[in-house]
């Protein structure tokens, strides 16, 4: 008897095994169609061969407060890579504490990215780099101040060297953005869903596998999608129904500032999901703080649903499961200052073009 | 004849190297009154012990800009890591763009400092730690902030519990401290100058044993001492002659602020020198920034002497061989926020009193 009970109890067992794996091989199945996996390698860049060497350089160039005017922000300011690659406020504080414009996004698997910013203004990320730097809001420097900087260290123009064998002029702006762009290029972080993907069906729980086949069957995954589950295409902020200027600013029109086109205004690009739990607040306003509450918007605006909030835990439960982990990053030893290095400055270009001295 | 002149040449060699070497020892023997090595180990905290899950936290908390009130700013802004343990500013930008008042010392072997601060106002690192975290002009933050900040986040929480196992409460301002003292204490650069006084003749070459031989007998020594080459006590800057104003401005009567005592007028602690080629510009006041420039002033304001051009070079040559290996850092992975995570407020505390938004 007893054996009898244990036969049956194991046979149920295996059939509800062999059902869960059935089950996540479907739902494996639905969600290859949507989504890849992170690769295992550095993806290839245009026009850029990623060698260890410009991964260092653009390392280090990415940790260097001089690359901005006031020696105060370097990339990693506001694209921390401790605190899930981006600054966690609202819209960042750059130089003569002005406000940018917009919700600074992750740097972390930026690479997958079809392109680059919330208008997708920069094709890649050699070409992103290249504009905080100039932004008066930002680090309000110049290509012919940093390449200055740069050239003034012998340290880094050995780097440059070793980096850019093939150049004779080596220490150039575009040089520069490349070095970045290979570095960036290495910021992958592999996540439990990767990991199912991969064929791992323990890697994501029931919860989570409920809100990833949620968030396929709501739509989300429409516009979320590919490698970086977003990041690919663009689409109008209120594709159903327009949020309150709170959340949607009238001033800022989107990708209209890069097509002039009507039927762009109002158009961001899709956000990329991976990490989406370490880089709140959310949208391009940086105005909702909730990740919860920012599905819910979404569910609204982009798809005419009102979801229940046992639905919107469950996809929140999903999009967690897209934290991945931060490849090692040895904090860079810099270059030493020499007598030519460029002084830092504080100060402020004002309207009428004069410079608005910091205060001693 | 051709084996006579062999042998010759091999005694003169011979003796060159003795005689090398015996002065090497003399050299050594008059340095070992005035300095001493880094030591191998981590030195024991006062009422701190130094555990590795300490140095860990204190690691995540020195590298955390949530630390500030704006958010924007961590230990590791003014005190960079990659750029010599300073930031390479006159005085640090900080909170609302504001400047500070004094040229932001370095992080590096601060462990070794007989007080902290330009004035020596704080007894030690966790003291100091305390310090900038609510300084109006750098981070302006508040104690029950920073508490409140990081019990919001379990990770936080978890890595407080295992650093201070036998406390009831251990989120504490106090603790916060202790762990970033913690952390700083392993902030130890081991340099040529310590190879050479541990018996490694060759680490220093000629022009630099001159020049140490020089810092001696001209008397830098004589307030440069100890494992962090100065750093232990305080000396009216302008010993013999004052400087000019835009060297040691009028406004900043150094230790007399902490002592209220007439003598420590324009009193500051005598620099530590660790690192002092990377940590351009210089003097409280962050006015002077080519190294031999500041050697030459020191020269005339404390000693009474011109030194030469030559005798000036080779005791930068001597200041070259402080610099030493950074440890090495990786960069931390620091906690998600939560929703009960204080929100980052740029905003600047105005004269009235009262708050004065940033604007967006």
């Amino acid at each position: 008897m007893k054996s009898f009970t244990k036969a049956i109890l194991t046979t149920s067992a295996l059939l509800l095994v062999y059902g869960s794996a059935a089950r996540a091989d479907a739902l494996r199945d639905t969600a290859m169609d949507y989504f890849q996996p992170v690769p295992a390698t550095t993806p290839a860049q245009v026009d850029n061969p990623v060698t260890p060497e410009k991964v260092e350089l653009g390392k280090a160039l990415f940790f260097d407060p001089r690359v901005s005017a006031s020696g105060v922000f370097s990339c990693n300011s506001c694209h921390n890579l401790a605190t899930g690659g981006d600054d966690n406020l609202e819209t960042s504080i750059g130089h003569g504490w002005q406000k940018g414009p917009r919700n600074s996004p992750t740097a972390l698997n930026a690479v997958f990215n079809g392109a680059q910013f919330w208008d997708g203004r920069a094709e890649d990320l050699k070409a992103q780099a290249k504009g905080p730097v100039q932004a008066g809001v930002e680090m309000a420097n110049t290509p012919e101040n940093v390449t200055a900087m740069l050239k003034s260290m012998p340290q880094y123009v050995e780097w440059f060297d070793a980096s850019f064998p093939d150049s004779d002029d080596t220490i150039t702006f575009d040089n520069f953005a490349k070095a970045i762009e290979a570095f960036e290029a290495t910021l992958i972080t592999p996540a439990p869903f990767d990991a199912f993907l991969n064929g791992d069906d323990a890697a994501l729980n029931e919860e989570e596998r409920a809100g990833l086949e949620l968030f396929m069957d709501k739509g989300c995954a429409s516009c979320h999608a590919g490698v970086n589950v977003g990041g690919q295409d663009y689409y109008p902020f209120g594709l159903i129904e327009k949020p309150g200027a709170d959340i949607l600013p009238a001033g800022d029109k989107g990708r209209f500032a890069v097509t002039e086109t009507v039927d762009d205004e109002y158009v961001f690009r899709a956000a990329p999901l991976r990490n989406v739990a370490l880089t709140a607040p959310y949208f391009h306003s940086g105005k909702v703080w909730d990740l919860k509450t920012a599905v819910e918007i979404m569910a609204e605006s982009q798809l005419g649903e009102e979801i229940t909030d046992e639905e919107a835990t469950k996809i929140v439960a999903f999009l967690n499961s897209l934290t991945g982990e931060m490849p090692e990053v040895v904090y860079p030893v810099l270059p030493a200052e020499t007598a030519e290095t460029p002084r830092p400055s504080g100060d402020v270009l004002v309207e009428d073009g004069n410079q608005q001295k910091l205060e001693d």
